[in-house]
């Protein structure tokens, strides 16, 4: 029997399936792992497996309602966000689409699927990777829907929440949509544009709450066609029964933001002073993950020393020696300096 | 805060998230619940949710492999056989589609969210709501897919698996696309199609294995451009890690489907001559479901009773009058036909 393993989605980096992985800096999620009580809720509702999950996801999005201050019929929950990237594009099926590049490659891999072309707004080292007013002039009359991921990922950075505006009343202008991708927001002290109107805001358990493995995302949107469409691009029941469990249960792990802020404020601000002191160029971060620049590419070495990282080789206007990496606790924080301390210095020697 | 609530997904049942219900008889699911050998991986695997799921789902395809004889290449997992159905719809794009009549209503969804348009093949109630040669003068050179459900839902009949290989081969000389829709066959003596080349067969842990909740089915078919296809119209990481978990250890339990079927067996024979005992019109099953005709609409009364069925109001070519039950444990079934009973009594009285 032989196995075709699309290598493709691999390069979004965290294959802990195929590769010997101590310590995987590849996956931005929250070091602070699934939430307790989450997987209490979890534990304790295992028969959920064989119900039918609500499709709807009424309890959930509730919660998520409460937790947002935003009105429950502007909540569609989602297979994770990623499978609401692909709802969305297949309910607008765009002609033509505008995305960053660096980025999510989630964007174009389902504007393309669906048939349409896309359009680069290529962000500039110069600028450490940010987003700048040249933007607005790329958000042209014949783009149907744009994506901006706030902050970008890989690079990291905020975008001003003036911009994101200013882009959001161009979209909104000229009848362009604008999904604004805030899955890593809650990492950092950036401003949610979910009360702006006629936007699509994206948000996922996958990051802050650590549940990759479970797949939960929402969105958020004022334009009840909208909701309804990207709804009915799918089956019913997309988001599992677990994951509807566990989801209301992280959001009420109340101090859960605040404990996660300050871990990773403290453990961001370590990485980055202990690898500029190793003399690698690191670009300011303000999420939980931080873009690197080396001499040489880092993905093969440390992955010999059992640390998978995210080789940017694949990202638009990036390269083999950009890398990204999560920021994580402490000890493994250390570890993986200690490891990429000896990397460097192997080649140097 | 208001809820918008699609009612129209609830029309396949299973609402107990809306309804007071005491037992449900709408969803068909494997009343001997779900293997405790899943329930068992879980527990112990719970960990699972903080990772990303392997999106080739290699150690579950490798277990389904061995479980089908069918290589490892030829299989495709998704969110629930739901999902397949419109991803396989939406890398198609028909035109037009053949469905029968009344038939799972999200194959006809699927196409007419993705823009097409549906022609149906009915079948007969003279007929037992069975199969016949029909079907294929209705294969029509300008169908570009055709779904059939084997046994069919809601009306339970097998088909003839020569009329279904007659079927696929017609289709496969005029380049339709054939898919089989395969989730109720192991509660069933039916024979699978599984081996036949140029079709896609639909297959489901839903059912067997009572993981509504969870989301996990798959699809067979040795064509590697529809495989490659169906995967790209959607996220790469569908599957969730629990359920591929669950899925595996599923089926490591070899008499599974052999206690399924003496329990289906012995209870579908039971609750029919109760059914007519009482005067109900009961068609022939060879599923975990039965069809019945009643002189008066069955749904409300029962639920009245704390009883969920599925009404088959809204199945084309069916009615009110109409109503799908599924095959319970001993006890549920007897706590049904006692209320059934009641019901109709109380109608005469």
């Amino acid at each position: 029997m032989q196995t075709e393993i699309n290598t493709q989605i691999y390069e979004h980096g965290g294959d802990i399936y195929r590769n010997d992985v101590r310590l995987d800096f590849s996956v931005n999620t929250n070091p602070l792992g699934m939430p307790d009580g989450a997987y209490t809720a979890l534990r304790e509702n295992l028969g959920v497996c064989e119900k039918y999950p609500d499709p709807h996801c009424e309890a959930l999005r509730r919660q998520i309602a409460q937790f947002e201050g935003i009105a429950q019929k502007d909540i569609l929950c989602g297979n994770g966000a990623a499978d609401l990237i692909y709802r969305i594009v297949f309910s607008i099926k765009p002609k033509k689409a505008l995305v960053c590049a660096p980025t999510f490659s989630e964007y174009e891999r389902a504007v393309v699927i669906s048939g349409g072309r896309v359009e680069y707004h290529d962000l500039r080292e110069e600028d450490g990777f940010v987003l700048t007013e040249r933007i607005i002039d790329d958000i042209t009359d014949g783009i149907e829907i744009v994506f901006l991921c706030n902050p970008n990922n890989p690079t990291g950075k905020l975008a001003d929440a003036g911009l994101l505006k200013a882009a959001a009343e161009k979209c909104s202008m000229q009848n362009t949509l604008l999904v604004l991708d805030e899955c890593f927001l809650p990492f950092t002290c950036g401003e949610s544009l979910k009360d702006f109107p006629n936007i699509v805001v994206l948000k996922a358990f996958t990051k802050i709450y650590s549940m990759a493995g479970l797949r939960l995302g929402y969105l958020l949107c004022g334009d009840s066609g909208i909701i309804a469409s990207v709804r009915e691009h799918a089956q019913g029941w997309s988001v599992s029964a677990p994951a509807q469990i566990a989801g209301i249960a992280a959001l009420k792990e109340h101090d859960w933001i605040a404990r996660t802020l300050e871990l990773i404020n403290t453990e961001r601000d370590y990485l980055t002073s202990r690898l500029r002191e190793i003399g690698l160029c690191v670009f300011d971060s303000d999420a939980n993950f931080i873009l690197l620049r080396s001499e040489k590419p880092l993905y093969e070495p440390m992955l010999k020393r059992g640390i998978l990282v995210r080789s940017c080789a694949n990202f638009r206007g990036l390269g083999e020696n950009y890398t990204r990496i999560a920021v994580k606790l402490r000890e493994e924080n250390e570890a993986f300096i200690e490891e990429i301390e000896s990397t460097i210095a192997q080649r140097e020697g």
